[in-house]
């Protein structure tokens, strides 16, 4: 990439992140009445439920405190991220440990779900702004919650199951990856304990069950030992965005340890994923796809959502600095520029999240129990600081 | 409509019935070496998953066994509908006498829900088929498993709730409509049995809990005592084709009984449900809406979807011959006219499930966990069945 546009999209990924998305979710979600975050917003940043979705909640708090880390120490982010773990503390936890997924608007649990992703993001939500903050309960109540998570991971059945374990045992892709990103935020803030091991674990873990070089494919759904299940439609489930995001927690390893084999082992997920999931007819990346070329049974399958063309970005473009192959600048020119054509709200601010195959709007909503200020913040940070560190080693 | 028109349309619905539809289920679906049906196909009829839903084999075998009872005594039809029932006595049920939802090709139980839909079709599976052939032990078996949800609908707390019930009790219109249809159904299979006044109670819960005239609307999640949820999407949320089946089923019931008060009770939701959910735009009917015009908030908000469409072609064809108001008729027109253009798959038989705003195919898929053969066929049935007697009538 030339110095020019180096220098061009370093100041573009910083001006959208504190121009535009961090300042929509700041003026509209901050909830001075009942505390926390309302981040379920439509268009406009107008109130779409009061429900708290706990995933938003914990991700828009890590955001705040990973900005003041990395960016720049603006008190507003370091006070808003305290905001959001005060809610988390306050409201977010049942009596066993595990977390509720969605609350009430003043706090009051309304779901708890069998699945542990909302624990994850709570992990980061505190561990990053213990490191932000220095608070030690804050580290200790992530680390506690991290425990949690690999025992109940670890032990099969500690879990309600979603199939009767009797007929069927799957893993999903889902939970391995997850805990990559998870123990990565944690370390960040916690330097002396040891967590090399456990990421390597779990980035084992997504090798040993899901990659599946003879399909050029990693899945995401498999047998309990990682048996291909063919004649089933959740056997054959390819989420190529999900893939791109875990290929590229792996290169940020590789990136951290200075490892450029477990650079290169990422490569060919996100060279397969790349080639799945774009949409030669108009463009843009689909969202799931069958391994072997059947229908996908997701009705949402060929739509454009805005979270896989974020992970593409920061992907392509990492890959790209640490591999110096050409392929993936041609790859990040191509996602980044249909990206910015399609998604952003030029008219409210941020970014729309759903988009028809063809690129036309299909929801205009802002937040809902997954969308929030998480993926288009992360991407335009991790791209701007990407791109900063090079001007700087560049001199 | 003129005599001309109901003939053609008569034998129209007749044949698609019995030489596209039923042939393409019959020949693709029946598994002689497991039993029961392979109803999760592909467009061409081949099998995409090997789970069996039981919505789908009750459904399909509720269609073989009414087709007996109402069109012709096909050997064929009685057969595969005892086919079906033996599949679900042998492996539909549970121990506690409640229903699987999944079951694997040789029977294996997948999933069980907490919702109660499977034992509703499981009902009018087993009532039909009893009806058909005189088998006494079905009909008890149905009669049982109608007690059991009747039991269990009306002790709040006996099924695992979604949301935590301390924070939010919320009532569902599903489960009031489905009850009028399987008691209809269960009814027609035992004349001595008493099941007008739990007809009637569900009726009655249709409009206290559900219809809010000053809306203008039926909506589908309110609070225990029917309270308007407004500050969340699903206490807002608007399906069209739900209600315009919950009317038709109203209207059948007072067909049935020859009260036309009742006709008309449920005219309204057929008339608003039709306005808010035909879409200008593209023609067809939208999936979800939101009662005061906000985003919805299903991905699938948007698409044209088979069985909203086969619900209103019926709905509006009786709605017409019961009131005589041209209104319908011209309803039922445009929304024929519009699905048959777009739905129909005339390279391999049976209609497309899904498709996008536009009318353009979204999903080719055959079958899934909750499209079989159902919505088409029933319409079919009931649409030729509706303008035979008109022509009888008219000698």
């Amino acid at each position: 990439m030339k110095k020019k546009r180096i220098q061009e999209l370093s100041s573009y990924f910083y001006e959208q992140l504190v121009t535009n998305t961090m300042p929509f979710w700041i003026d509209h979600a901050t909830d001075r009445e009942f505390g926390g975050f309302t981040t379920f917003l439509d268009r406009k940043g107008k109130i779409l439920s009061t429900d708290k979705p706990m995933w938003v909640m914990s991700r828009i708090t890590w955001v705040l405190a990973r900005l003041y880390n990395e960016l720049e120490k603006r008190e507003q982010w370091l006070e808003l991220a305290r905001h959001g773990v005060d809610f988390i503390k306050k409201y977010g936890f049942d009596h066993d440990g595990r977390m509720f997924y969605a609350v009430t608007r003043d706090g009051r649990p309304l779901r708890k779900r069998r699945y542990l992703f909302t624990e994850t993001f709570g992990v980061i939500a505190l561990a990053e702004y213990a490191r932000a903050s220095g608070d030690a309960e804050s580290l200790g109540l992530a680390k506690k919650l991290m425990n949690l998570i690999q025992d109940l991971y670890h032990r099969p059945g500690s879990l309600e199951p979603k199939v009767i374990p009797e007929t069927l045992q799957t893993r999903g892709h889902s939970m391995a990856m997850i805990r990559i990103n998870t123990l990565q935020v944690l370390r960040a803030a916690d330097p002396k304990g040891k967590y090399n091991e456990q990421i390597d674990q779990a980035i084992d873990d997504v090798f040993t069950y899901f990659v599946k070089p003879d399909k050029k494919a990693l899945l995401e759904t498999v047998g309990f030992n990682g048996e291909y299940l063919g004649d089933l439609p959740e056997g054959r489930c390819i989420i190529p965005g999900h893939i791109i995001e875990t290929a590229w927690f792996i290169m940020e390893e590789g990136k951290h340890r200075n490892d450029l084999e477990l650079v290169k082992k990422a490569q060919p997920l996100l060279d397969w994923s790349l080639d799945l999931g774009w949409d030669d007819r108009y463009g843009g990346i689909l969202y799931y796809i069958d391994v072997e070329g059947r229908q996908p049974i997701q009705l949402e399958w060929d739509m454009k959502l805005w979270w896989p063309h974020n992970e593409a970005i920061y992907g392509t473009l990492l890959a790209h600095f640490l591999t110096e192959e050409k392929q993936y600048l041609d790859w990040f020119e191509k996602i980044h520029g249909w990206a910015i054509k399609h998604f952003p709200d030029n008219e409210y601010g941020e970014w729309i999240g759903y988009l028809h195959r063809d690129g036309s709007i299909a929801l205009d909503l802002k937040g809902n129990y997954f969308k929030g200020p998480f993926h288009l913040p992360r991407q335009q940070l991790y791209c701007h600081l990407l791109l900063k560190s090079l001007l700087e080693k560049a001199g």
